[in-house]
């Protein structure tokens, strides 16, 4: 179709329709059909509106984004040139990954407007999966994959130099998104910020050591740099378990409006953190026949899958595509075994302590930040949810101090083990 | 004035007198006096056509770039385009340090044509002030400066991200000579490449370790990530002590062409690399009545005050601009003297680890990689040249190797030291 000539909210059943006719790519996907359309509203993400679009002969999402961050209101403006990084990155993670990204049908770039594959039940947000406790069996093969795919085949192991830099010079323009993160994730909860809230009175004193935590602040400090200066592959950027959508049998992701070329490690960390929230929630789940005792290992038990089958992943990846375009490790001076498994076993571990890094920053924020995580905020009992936030953040601060002495995620887990 | 409307070398006096005439921004310079003209071509660097042109009322550089490597010929192709980036880079630098940087008088696009302040006798290039035995008293001072200057303040101590993140855009186009770069010191002298030589036969075996020793292509694996990934600071990217022009007075930083956001430890390292080449070859040029062993000392002291004196500059920048614009360390954050050291140390210390990490490189490159020192490739006798070589390629093996044990620069020179 031709672009909108001007940007307008869709928040009207009949605006929405009238856009829907004069667009052929998602007119098509419905046959045509505008009678008994069904449009509902489901946005509960922190930023967009998201409606659900199904007509007697197809469906699809229209996500469109407005020019401040939802959930703060229009005293936080947030350009709406996100979606077309969204867009940028769902086509080009969906091109690597087609298994675990939804399919792009249409883009507005005036409307800030985007067509794409409707996620139809049973899939439910995992978060929500998690808050229920309900195992996915896949969900580790499945993350690890599309992990593995996306960061090893945008990063300079897969990239030439060339690819790499154009790539990273556009991405450059999702400034507002990553100054956004900056904010959140590394600053405020280490300042005096209004924006910030915890479990209070609970959480008061927490909060505050925090705040005059110095050697956090150091490791932070490190942290935010890579952040920012790191171009390292093109990350999801927001990758916890409320952007991830799945069933017994699909995983798929989904809101990558904050991506960019950064660290691989602030995604990796993101999701493995997240997941580490939510074991730490479990115990505000329990209830009477049901201590989610068996859940809480499952969880334990993903998060090792988890990395671990991300790195055989990643390496297999490294060693098929060893001979490719990828100019980080030429096969002329990476030329024999010994080199070579010295040099992958260096960059893991690396990834492995950014990672960690990332992930632990990713867990403070929810717990004395701006956003928090509905894992704890479900939990009604202001005091019982003070007590599983106060043991994630405790396990978070020395995740962050000492990351550098984790051999590997069975240690994580175990370390996560002796909080209890 | 316009901008030409096509490329075409001035490698004529005719067509070169004709251009200027044309060109207000240089005739205005020479206050239209064309006759007795002096233009004389001075390029003996890699790259570029390098004209001198000296009126009876006026003078300056003219830089043309050719759209190949000068000194391999049109079988290695690099864009003129490299010269729109010199200028970028010379103007930034030049409005941060300008006391350091000659100012830019005309910039033509089309002709990848820069002219410029001519810096008249007596400077000289400091490389070759290097190998005459020259003290320059205010060298460490002026250097100081000038890296303190231009890496503090194009960096995120200093920018907001946003004014980072569009630099960092603009930059990325300088792609082709960061692949130079990363061919000439990255890659090829870890592999057999046509392009490299050496001091032969005596250094034969010296080459062939370096392409078989593991461990170094480790850690020059890491620097070369960082190389392409980190956009810490708007960098000269080539800083050399040929790039440097001294007198006893005056210092002056030219040739910034392969200016991009990168690590502030690539031009530290690169500078203090190639004083420490200078150093190992002072045993080439002594002779009866002039052993060199006063310059020797001479040399290491400007090595030592040279960092010292950067880190005491940029720490200092550091302290004034703290509630500046920069967006790395916010005060709210960083809100006491303790916290506030604490960071400043880790910074200073990664990034002295950075620097030696680079200048190794930079050392070793210039002794089994394509492009040589003239400190080392004016000492005639073969084997003499090999011997002072071949210390400085293993102490910058094991600088390399070793890099993170060194506390400070003064451990460095003492290690410099030990090899003799």
């Amino acid at each position: 179709m031709a672009a909108s000539s001007e940007y307008r909210p869709l928040s009207d059943k009949s605006l929405m329709v009238d856009y829907l006719k004069s667009t052929p790519a998602l007119s098509s996907k419905l046959k045509d059909q505008f009678d008994d359309l069904d449009v509902r509203e489901v946005g509960d993400g922190n930023l967009n509106y998201v409606y659900i679009v199904v007509g007697p002969s197809g469906s699809f999402v229209i996500k469109q984004a407005i020019p401040y961050v939802r959930c703060m209101g229009e005293s936080w403006p947030m350009t709406k040139e996100r979606a077309y990084f969204e867009v940028l990155a769902l086509k080009e993670h969906g091109h690597l990954c087609p298994d675990h990204v939804p399919e792009v049908y249409h883009f507005d770039r005036t409307m800030s407007l985007i067509g794409m594959r409707y996620l139809e039940p049973p899939h439910i947000i995992l978060r929500k999966g998690l808050i229920a406790g309900i195992e996915y069996p896949l969900l580790a093969e499945h993350m690890s994959e599309y992990m593995a795919q996306t960061l090893f085949r945008t990063s300079l192991l897969s990239h030439s130099t060339t690819d790499h830099k154009r790539a990273v010079a556009e991405f450059c323009g999702n400034v507002e998104l990553c100054r956004l993160t900056e904010q959140v994730v590394f600053s405020d909860p280490y300042k005096v910020s209004e924006y910030n809230h915890w479990t209070t009175p609970y959480l008061d004193s927490d909060a505050k050591a925090v705040r005059e935590d110095n050697f956090l602040k150091l490791e932070v400090a490190e942290l935010k740099s890579m952040f920012c200066e790191r171009a390292q592959a093109l990350i999801h950027g927001d990758l916890h378990t409320g952007s991830v959508m799945v069933t017994q049998d699909s995983t798929q992701v989904i809101d990558p409006e904050f991506a960019f070329y950064g660290p691989m490690g602030f995604d990796i960390g993101a999701y493995i953190g997240n997941l580490i929230l939510a074991f730490f929630s479990q115990d505000g789940h329990a209830k009477e026949g049901n201590d989610r005792k068996v859940y809480k290992e499952w969880i334990l038990r993903t998060i090792g899958e988890t990395w671990n089958l991300f790195q055989i992943k990643f390496v297999a990846l490294w060693n098929k595509h060893k001979e490719g375009s990828g100019e980080a490790y030429l096969p002329a001076i990476y030329n024999n075994n010994e080199v070579l498994q010295l040099v992958q076993k260096k960059y893991m571990n690396d990834l492995f302590r950014d990672s960690l890094g990332f992930g632990s920053a990713k867990m403070i924020r929810r717990i004395v930040g701006v956003a928090h995580v509905e894992d704890f905020e479900s939990i009604k009992d202001a005091s019982k949810r003070a007590d599983c936030e106060r043991r994630a953040l405790n396990f978070a601060k020395m995740l962050m101090k000492e990351r550098r002495k984790f051999q590997s995620i069975d240690e994580v887990v175990l370390a996560i083990r002796e909080v209890q």
